[in-house]
Order: structure tokens, then sequence, then C-alpha cells
């Protein structure tokens, strides 16, 4: 593989590990935040104390925070910022965008409102660019510290995926390939909202039988609902999909889990919200999920229960009698129907 | 629902926890232990100090050493025993047990050298008994404690499915019903090969990153072998499949987990299954599954190297390694070759 210079925009603790991993793998990598202040900061302590505490940055990453630079001469570009301001930076930068640069999404949620996943923003916004979408298993902490890890590089062209696939893979960070963008998107959006719900079963002292059952009837709901929009229901079986939802219903990282055990416990939304203190994406993407339901007409049973906690003030303790007291069904009945 | 006479086969953690529910859930219960000091102790404390301490046993629970009084005019008989115990307690009891006898086996494991999953030991020697598999997500000291629980019960007629989702339904443990027998028994079977894999991760203090890779390429190795043996691959996303793994490599309650975390440290296959001190599945588990995937000539990385660890004393750091530096790979090859 050769080297290939590659701009990341958003300076938080993923875009900040998955620059380090880059450069490690002999790349030239620009990274982009949007506070000066922090810039100066990363400059002098070499650390990026906010989002990953303890992580020597290497001198050799370049701090910018000017969009056109971190774009400019670049082969790659990483999206590495919060769901909800994709739209906004894609918009700011389109006119510097070269139409053969490949944008890599790693930002996981659904835009309120419109319920577009972040390839279709960016296919409304840059037509032509060559897109994938890398997601999975991966606590940007471990990565950072060369932990073994595993992700997807999804993109409707192999090609593409390949391409990702070769830049990103090392001996700790193993890239597989996926054809089926709809359901690594969606995969990875929506398994914030049941990481939400997992947490509030943690929350309200229920146990590891209780969590399993939350994740894996949750990742059915999911895969009924990416069938039912184009996904491969297989893909939620993946590394995008029940991967990355274990990591984030099991692991003390994970901001959704976090979240919602606060909430489990009685606190309100503001207050969880406040408390962990960073970007909590699963409470966005609930309501997504919640009217995308709605919208392509499948029971998400364990999504509109989170959905009506979070946002009618429904009392958690009767979402988890109404999850367990609901007819007898079979497990597969989605399946057996068709 | 009626109530119905029920023989439990086997007094540890599962056996007694079910016996419990049961008794909960107004049937007429006896169980069957074979040490007739735990009988007296468990009569003496009302507790089964060994296997569920701290849970009261009711009074009711008729308690034998007597295969036959455990048999005798009931309606419903529940194999709760090691797997490697099922054949030895269906010959003695077969002259005993009557053809309409409902068999629910809640064992989970592959015979060694026959390679036979349970539903077929009882089918060679009770082959006119209607059979179901009960399995999930559900660690004994949990449904004894009254947490909200979902398992899944199998059986390839309907009907008895049915009843048997009946009999042990309750409001904290929810029952869903699957005609897929072999998926059922391969999941919950399997997937403590992979939770020996997780403890292993665990113990060599690898992160959540790295287990969550290891179950999710864990359970798609499963599924491959399932699929080629007659199973639905949907089912290893299910209960008991999927759920029932990630119980088992996220919980301390587990053994399987206990002993690889044991071996991950450098400990000795001996010197793990004698600090766990109960029967770890996994262990004998792996051999057969080994067996089984050359025997179906089906791909199974992370058994076959589970396998070299336990019985073929390698080092498991190389096994990590081997795991992550294989060929770049597609992530659904085994679909997308189909």
């Amino acid at each position: 593989m050769q080297n290939v210079n590659i701009g990341v925009i958003g300076g938080g603790s993923w875009g900040t590990a998955l620059a380090i991993l880059l450069l490690n793998n002999g790349h030239n990598v620009d990274i982009w935040m949007r506070d000066s202040l922090q810039i100066q900061h990363v400059n002098e302590f070499h650390e990026n104390k906010k989002y990953l505490p303890g992580i020597t940055i290497p001198s050799n990453l370049k701090l910018t925070n000017d969009i056109s630079k971190v774009i400019h001469d670049k082969q790659v570009i990483v999206l590495a910022i919060p769901s909800h301001g994709v739209r906004q930076i894609l918009n700011d930068a389109k006119n510097i965008v070269d139409k053969d640069q490949v944008i890599v999404n790693v930002a996981k949620g659904i835009e309120n409102n419109t319920l577009l996943r972040i390839s279709q923003i960016v296919e409304e916004i840059l037509p032509h660019n060559p897109y994938a979408v890398l997601s999975g298993p991966s606590h940007a902490e471990e990565v950072a510290r060369n932990i073994p890890t595993a992700v997807v590089s999804a993109s409707k062209d192999k090609e593409v995926a390949e391409y990702v696939q070769d830049i990103f893979m090392s001996s700790y960070f193993r890239v597989y390939t996926n054809l089926d963008v709809v359901g690594v998107e969606l995969g990875g959006s929506l398994k914030n909202v049941i990481a939400l719900g997992a947490g509030i079963s943690d929350g309200l002292g229920y146990g590891d039988n209780t969590k399993a059952a939350l994740m894996t009837r949750g990742i059915i709901e999911m895969a009924r609902l990416g069938k039912k929009m184009g996904a491969n229901s297989a893909t939620f079986s993946g590394l995008s999909g029940i991967g990355d939802l274990i990591v984030t219903c099991t692991s003390m990282h994970s901001r959704n889990r976090k979240a919602g055990i606060l909430i489990g416990q009685g606190k309100s939304l503001e207050e969880a919200i406040n408390s962990v203190g960073m970007v909590v994406e699963g409470i966005k993407t609930a309501k997504s999920a919640y009217e995308l339901a709605k919208r392509e007409q499948v029971v998400m049973p364990i999504t509109e229960e989170i959905y009506e906690v979070l946002y009618e003030g429904k009392d958690v303790k009767n979402s988890v009698n109404n999850l367990m007291l609901r007819d007898k069904k079979p497990e597969m009945e989605e399946i057996i129907r068709e």
C-alpha cells in the first residue's frame, strides 16, 4: 500500500485515534479541529486532554482549524464529527472538495427531520465523490492503545471499500469489506438507541440476562427496519451491527450507555446529558429511529419504549413490564411471515 | 394454562432455578439430585448452598435421588444435567419413561466422539417422546432472583414448543418459540467455545473492542457450521445464539469465561478446570466443535485456534496474532460465495 495524504475532519476522541492509526500506517495526516484553543493545547502538551487523555499525539500530526487546509491536496477525507454537524461542514467545504477525493465517514447517526443517513447527506452535497463508511466495535480509547480491533469498510463500490481497507488495516486494526452501506450505517446509528436501553436496564438494577435479551431483540428489530429500507439483514449480525452493539452496551467507555444508566437511576434526560458532557448520539437518533419506524411501518417495540421514556416522560419500569408481558410470540415471526 | 406435574432431573444451579420458577408458576415439581447428602442439606437449610447459594428453596419442592420417582406420573421431564451425563441418565430411565411424556432439555453440549446433539441422543434412546430444548441468555443466579429474562423454546413440533412456552412463561421469564432445534442446540453448545476465547482475550488484557470482534466473528462461524448442518442461520442471531453468547462472554457468572480468563493469564487447562470447580462445558465442546468443523468442511478459525490452545498447547498470543493477521477479507464472504 502506498502512502496517501489524508485529512481528518474532527478532533474528538475517534478522529484523533484514527489520525494516529493512519500516521502509524505511514500516511501523511492533517487533522481539523474547530477550536483553536484546543489546537494550541494539543501542540503544547502533545496530548488531546479533553477527548483522549493519556495518549501521546505524534509531532508529525498536522493540526489546523482551517477547513481548506485539511482538504487541500488530500486523496482521502475522513468525516469524524458528530452526525448532526455533518451537513454544515460539508456545505462549508463543498466548493473546495475535489470530486475524486474519497470521503470516509466514521460518524454515526440519522439526521433529525430529514431522516437521512450520512451517505445520503454526502450524496446530496457531494454527489460525485467516492464514499465509504467505516464502522464497527471500536472504542477510540482502545484503538489509541493498539488494542486488537476489527471493523468494516462499506461502500457500494467494491474498489472503494478495498482502498479504504488497505489504508486503515494494521496488525491491531483488522478491516473487513462490505457492500451494504445502508445496513452498516443503520446498524451504527440505531445501536446507540438500544445502548441507551441497555444502560437504562443496568440503571434499574436488572441483570446480564435482561441486557442480553434487550440487545438480541434490539438487533432483531434493527434488522427488521433495515431490511425494509433495502439493507441486507445479515449485515446486522456483523461487526457494524451486533458487534458495535455489544461494545456499546457492555463497555464503561460508552456515553450512550452512561446516559441510559443515569436515566434508569431516575435522572431526567437533561441531567443525564449534562452529566455525560459529550455528545450522546443515541438521544437524537432515538427520535429519528422512532419516526423511521412509523414511516416504514415496522414494529420496533424496544425503540418505541425508549423514545417514549426519553421524549414523553414515560416511567422506565412500565417500559420493561410492557416488553416482558407482550403476547407470547415465536422468535422469528418476521421471518416466518415472509 | 393448567398446572402440570413436572420432574426436573438435575439439582445444579440451572435445574434448581428452573424448578423454583416452575413451582412459582403453580406446577407440581419433583427434582432429582444424584447425591443424597445434597438432598439432606437442601431439606435441612432450604438452600442449595453448593450451586445456588442465597436462594430459598420452597418447601413444596420435592427432592429425590430415585430416578423412577422423578419420572413417575409426570407430564414433563426437564433434563438439567451436564451434557456428557445425558446418555447415561436416559439409559437408566428409558424403561420407566412413558412415550407421551414431554422431554425438555436444558443441557448444552455436543457429545464427544459421536458428535451428536442432545436431541439426537434423546431420539436414539426415547424415539417416540415429544422433545423441546429451552435455551437462551439465562444465568441461573439471575432467574432465581426473578430478574427479567428471555429464552427460546424450540421443537420441530410447533405445538410442543408452545406447550413448553406456556409452562415456563412468567412475568419475569419470557419464552419465545422457534422450530429450529438444530440451530438452537448448536448455538447453545458452540457459544461456550467462543466464551472460552472471550475469557482468554480478557485474561490476556485485551479490550472490549477485541472481545466484541471475537464474539461477532464467532457467531458468524457458528452460523456457517449450523447452516451446513441444516439450521436456519437466522437462529444464531437470536436469543439462543448471539443472546446466549453475549451473556456468557460478558458475565462473571460464566464458568466458561472464567476458565478462559485463567488460561489467558497463563494457567494450564487442568489448573483452570480445578480452579473453576464446576463443569466447564466449553472445554469438551471445543473438541466436538473442532471435529464437526472438519467433518462438515466448514472454516471456523476462532474455534480452531481455541482447540489448539486447549488441546495442543498452542501459545495464546500467537492465536490472537493469527486471527488478526489473516488475509484481508470481505465480512460476508460466506454469504457472497453462495
